[in-house]
């Protein structure tokens, strides 16, 4: 069985990374969406264990302590974490699996599994950004101005990833993240080779 | 304006590179291909100036003594090679160009331009290959056998380069081809940056 490709997606908050990455799953149905814990609420319409595991911050603790996340960070206040043992069943049974962190989350990843494809998402202009997490009406104008601030900051990461998307529009987006992981599967130092026939024969 | 990528396509005779490079020309219209010069014989259908530049030996030994080839290769007793002048025209122009040249060709273009994208095209197995080259009708026996046997020493030239597609179907292939040169494009190491606006205001 080969061994499934672990893609960490990217980008500020508001970005699009949620619905470019469900456009994404319908255009490659064998592909995984890692599903992260979290100690923060349940926004209308998220459910448990599809969108997040919501966990207690004490659950979260615990799970730290035993060791238990591969990545994890703590975003507007609240903890996100992806567990290992998630990841490494999803990876053995040859799926891909998509990780959408945030850049800290992402550093952790780079460096216990180097062999990950990170993808940076970036919105076309940050007065594009700021109306699509306006237009989220989920949020209260102080935690608006947060969001918006650490997109800024965020934005700078981008250096540190491979591959940068511009999220100008949903289906073209996802078309090309899916491009992206068509053509990291053919790669020779990701253990492409011709069918095994020609290998024995040449 | 940004340079084109340029990207080198190799494979062993017969793989059914020129059918898939058409394919991939129409699905992405500003793809260039490249003209190589040849001092081989035209096939019938092949036309001068769009499939080769057919030239004399005594015109191929004048460019080479005065360094206008890229890469040349010698192929079945043919000399060929792609034009330095006429590659450099194409990427300042900013279209991106296809180089279909075989691996002895393909290692010093490595060599002279690092940044080239590399892609190994490989038949589903050797029988395919034979029924290719037997089918194509423009060779006779002995040129069979022996491009057949060159074809099992190029196989495993795939190591060197970045990419592997093996050609199945050539529209499947063709699409393969054009997801890694998208997905190229998004590398940050190529220099994909978000839209100008993001750099300045972060």
């Amino acid at each position: 069985m080969k061994r499934g490709l672990l893609i960490v997606l990217s980008g500020p908050s508001g970005v699009g990374k949620g619905t470019v990455c469900r456009s994404l799953q319908a255009r490659m149905p064998g592909l995984r969406l890692s599903v992260s814990a979290t100690t923060r609420q349940p926004r209308p319409g998220e459910i448990d264990g599809r969108d997040y595991y919501f966990i207690s911050d004490a659950q979260f603790q615990r799970l730290l302590a035993e060791g238990a996340f591969l990545e994890w960070a703590r975003v507007h206040g609240c903890h996100y974490g992806t567990l290992k043992d998630k990841v490494a069943e999803v990876l053995a049974s040859g799926s891909d699996l998509l990780l959408e962190i945030d850049i800290q989350g992402a550093e952790q990843v780079r460096r216990l599994m180097p062999e990950a494809v990170t993808i940076f998402m970036a919105p076309p202009s940050m007065a594009a950004l700021e109306q699509r997490i306006i237009g989220r009406g989920t949020e209260d104008a102080q935690k608006i101005r947060q969001r918006l601030e650490t997109a800024r900051q965020e934005m700078k990461a981008y250096r540190s990833y491979e591959y940068l998307v511009v999220n100008d529009e949903v289906e073209a987006t996802a078309a090309l993240l899916a491009s992206i992981i068509q053509s990291e599967k053919c790669r020779v130092s990701r253990g492409a080779r011709p069918p095994l026939q020609e290998v024995n024969e040449v």
